[in-house]
């Protein structure tokens, strides 16, 4: 049977499942990558697994997310993630060196090969031909300790792009105009592969840009082939003999079909507050800006800055703007800086920032309140710039500086200039020490964890009790999110290596006595929480599972689970649980005590469990949903114990 | 008689008083500067003074502290600035335009000038021949409004130099040899005049380097004199016309007397936490680092970055340094670009910043827990670097250079190298772009202010009443500091320009419910305060004035005060009084009501007033120091409305 690149990726990987879209597979996973802000939980979970050392063939620790240093905690934070890194076999990528995603482009990827990230934008590696997927952090933990990655088998979305990108428009208008099609969950349960002649006009770093974006799609990993341009790719990284062709076969098809006309696309944009909310830029043409961006995961290539150089070239930027530049890699600024695109971006009024991910993900360069900010960011949901009730459009490079020059949202081809279609250069600078290499054995097994005052260890979680008797400490409605159970933003993340010290903002948006109540009866009981329909929706933190099982809590009743949270808790031994009559939503009330018996082997045996409300004379039907292997992870009290019993 | 070059600014400026040290004297202004952290008060002090121009030859509103930007309150206050900088006719810098020290001294500066700055290492300028002193934000309004600058008339200190600089010493050497002399109070009430020989081999950015901190050994201005090197930078910033001659007369005199022989020098090192505990760097040479760090207005010049960049070209820093690198200017780093510079800092592993002052105020760049910090900025007070307990050794760009590579404080002469004796280009990138020029008047008087939703004006403040009658409602112990009245630190700075929201901490650190008690009085009478000797002690921050008379204080009783904060009381309407006799300290309590009666009267004429305590048959004697000047401000409510009336 003819396959395409995704599947053949997927068949030389399965280790468990069948492929048949929606059963779950399992994937041996080839490298890993952690960033900053989810890479010091996992570390912490190598180290409670007792992991000895990355069985991967590659996995890198990069410092991108955090690299403000506002005090010691986040600083103490790069020390603990490099001292892992040597110590659990790791590339470490100090901070400095730029985004994760470039950077593993530049020094790691390899065509063929899958790579799981801590990362929603891990996906941004599909441009090379591997199979890259971004996953909870607990999950890359597991992939680095040699275990396979489970996953729902996507459909196959085939993306076919023909014809030639016209002057001023450029591979993130080609994401754009997915997303204007089929916004922000047209990708949910696929893969986005992308094939066809328009491929021949785009660079490595351009698929880069457009794969990177399946994020936003929802889409489980973007592909493209490994052609002759992947090829010229790592032979400009000095990296030729990692290159192996992938493409998909003659008669390959896919699930779902698509067209892209490459010839047909103008600029587009992305208004407030989605990047699914596109429309063409001379619509939203005029509107004034404060602040114009260039940089991020979404378009971190040589060309991307270069185009914006020359486009400000000998001119300068509108009063009143801010024009940040935060350039992606520590090799791309070094050829920007040769090549006299840093000196025009300069001189045309532009801040020079540190190589990283800075505004991108809120840390810095919040936008002034009530005005626009105009970003080639992936992202512009609410308040994620930092600035509460924000105003961020997404562009391309062309746009970003065009605008840049006149203060308002312009769209490049009325500017009275030449398109300058810039390429990435042939030979770029290759900075072979971009990435510490792991150390070797002997010396990573004698290197200690560097813990600073503010990184604790993960305790001890004990095994799943055969019969509980918990109160219930919160009762929610329907669509509780994991922001309200575990809250992001500068007040909260820099506790993310000290689960003691985060777990005291778990529920606290809710019900600021959560944590005192939960305190109380930790060590003699734990307690139960009752939840409505799609609990636990939104982002992926693991933090929202973790902090609350560090609290005490053991079993959570609810109509149904959103998906990833309800992995989160079963990988954590928490046991989640929904009604076999929704109905009983109601029998259940905060302060009620609930006795549940025989647990283990209902669980093993999949029956229903009774839950007795003490003193009420109530008795619940309630059910669970989990594998026979999450049961087995269920009963040991969460992944880290499965694994240390595996050892 | 032979006048020196300081004697000869301050009689060419001098409109009141005379030259004899101790007595105060008043000098006219010719330039200001003021930066972002003190700079939005001035400009609603300005507005509130309905100041309609500035009155000097040349001001400038320069963003460099605070650029961040965490949230919008940061862009919102850089968007104030300059929308007041268009209003009242000023120069602006926009953020990433560099240090304001630097960046006045290439675009602005001219000898022969006196220059009044809202930032205490405005004595840089003092390089170029000017008198260059730093003071409150409200006396910088003063001056933008046209009026003199009082101060007592300091002694002049001469520093005559000898000899020539060694390899791998520099100007850095200079000024810390002098506080390791003299330490941090050694300047107070004085001026630093430089001459002598030894002045030919000090570029005028190396004599920037040794004015600027000045400020650390507490002088009130560094002066040298404007000679051929003068000239020559002048001419290379396109600005020879503005250059004048200016040095001490042939038998000029001073009143202290000290020689540097610059051959004689060592590489030396200010030890953790003081300015003035200086060693030579052999003494502490071994001890490891987590941070080198380059840049601030305390080494800002091309030449400390290209001495860095030729000590790690072709060479790697040591694993797990952060090696930091802040430009200071934008024409700077122009520069250092097109020399190659940044690309051999790049290469060697250096994080590039954005050019501003970022981690030497405490904006970033916090070092990690427990290690050391190594820097060429000004200061190492405790906690200044975000890190509580930091340890922050300062010193030269050659010291932190080696030091990054060998990961431990290294002698630099201990490199096995030549040393990279580089000079500043004599053409330089000049940017006259760089600053905004101002506003003509008729498109300056109709420009609206641009107040974000955290700006608030200035409230008006009624004139001082004849009697007051009003509760004390805190007793504090002698040595009582501004810091302790109004910390500083990310958590408070943010509303800088918001005095009803920065109010709400003031002396929160010693009593949390002083606000609500003030707040419930300070319709009907106002309140008073009780302290002991030295109080208000520490930063010159006027806010420890500004908020406490915001929450309705009006009268303060202590044994004595500190001279700055006593100043900042008068200017903003609060009565200053010391006990006649100190032992009535123990009269009074919290609590009490205190009857104050003839009060204009009493402080015009000079005589004590009587406090009378209500309730208890206690009368307390006290007395004020107020010139005729100050008592005409005291009796209007403040400078602001001092101004007005003047109008």
């Amino acid at each position: 049977m003819p396959l395409n690149v995704a599947q053949k990726l997927i068949k030389e990987h399965l280790v468990s499942g069948e492929m048949t879209p929606g059963k779950e597979i399992g994937l041996t996973i080839d490298q890993t990558l952690t960033q900053d802000a989810t890479g010091t939980m996992v570390m912490l979970e190598l180290e409670a697994m007792k992991v000895e050392r990355a069985k991967t063939e590659a996995s890198a620790q990069y410092v991108d997310h955090n690299i403000i240093q506002e005090d010691s905690k986040n600083p103490d934070d790069h020390l603990f993630l490099e001292s892992a890194a040597k110590r659990f076999g790791l590339h470490f990528s100090r901070p400095g060196n730029g985004v994760s995603h470039p950077v593993h482009m530049q020094r790691l990827c390899r065509p063929g090969r899958t790579l799981l990230g801590s990362d929603s934008h891990t996906c941004a590696n599909g441009c090379m031909g591997m199979l890259a997927i971004g996953a909870g952090g607990i999950d890359v933990a597991m992939a680095i300790a040699g275990e396979p990655f489970y996953v729902k088998m996507p459909e196959i979305w085939g993306v076919k792009l023909t014809g030639k990108l016209p002057d001023w428009v450029s591979a993130k208008d080609v994401i754009l105009e997915l997303l204007r099609r089929h916004d922000v969950k047209g990708g949910v349960g696929r893969i986005i592969e992308y094939y066809g002649p328009g491929l021949d006009e785009l660079s490595a770093m351009d698929r880069h840009v457009i794969a990177n974006m399946g994020a936003e799609l929802g889409a489980t990993a973007s592909v493209f082939p490994s052609d002759e341009e992947v090829k010229r790719f790592m032979k400009s990284q000095g990296r030729k003999e990692e290159w192996r062709e992938l493409k998909a076969d003659p008669d390959a098809t896919y699930d779902i079909h698509e067209e892209i006309n490459l010839s047909e696309l103008v600029p587009l944009i992305a208004k407030p507050s989605s990047p699914g909310n596109v429309v063409p830029v001379d619509e939203v043409a005029g509107e004034e800006i404060y602040q114009s961006y260039v940089g991020s995961s979404a378009n971190p290539g040589y060309r991307d800055f270069a185009v914006a150089a020359e486009i400000v070239k000998g001119r300068q930027i509108a009063s009143g703007i801010s024009f940040d530049i935060n350039p992606t890699s520590r090799q791309m600024l070094s050829d920007l800086v040769a090549d006299g695109h840093i000196a025009s971006l300069l001189s045309a009024g532009a801040r020079l920032h540190q190589a990283g991910c800075n505004g991108c993900i809120g840390m810095g360069q919040a936008p002034a309140s009530g005005r626009n900010s105009l970003r080639t960011t992936p992202r512009n949901f609410p308040g994620r710039s930092g600035t509460r009730e924000d105003s961020v459009f997404l562009c391309s490079p062309e746009v970003a500086a065009a605008s840049a020059l006149t203060g308002k949202i312009t769209d490049p081809r009325t500017l009275d200039m030449e398109y300058p279609d810039v390429k990435d250069p042939d030979q770029p600078t290759v900075d072979f020490k971009l990435l510490e290499e792991p150390l070797p054995y002997d010396e990573a097994k004698v290197t200690e964890l560097h813990k600073g005052p503010n990184i604790a260890s993960l305790p001890d979680m004990e095994p799943l009790p055969d019969s509980i008797e918990v109160p219930v400490l919160l009762k929610v409605g329907d669509n509780f999110s994991t922001d309200e159970i575990l809250a992001g933003g500068a007040r909260v993340l820099p506790f993310r290596s000290n689960l003691p010290e985060i777990s005291k903002f778990a529920f606290e948006i809710l019900d600021q006595d959560y944590y005192n109540r939960s305190m109380s009866v930790r060590e003699q009981t734990g307690h139960a929480i009752v939840g409505g329909a799609n609990y636990g929706q939104g982002s992926s933190r693991e933090h929202a599972a973790l902090a609350p099982r560090y609290l005490g809590l053991r079993v959570v009743f609810v109509k149904d689970f959103a998906r990833i949270h309800w992995q989160n808790l079963v990988n954590f031994g928490i046991l989640p649980v929904t009604f076999t009559n929704d109905e009983d939503y109601h029998q259940l009330e905060p302060g009620d005590v609930i006795q549940l018996n025989n647990i283990r082997e209902g669980i093993q045996q999949g029956y229903e469990l009774t839950a007795a409300v003490k003193g009420k004379n109530k008795e619940i039907k309630v059910k669970h949903a989990l594998s026979d292997r999450q049961v087995d992870i269920m009963l040991m009290g969460g992944l880290i114990n499965w694994v240390k019993h595996k050892q």
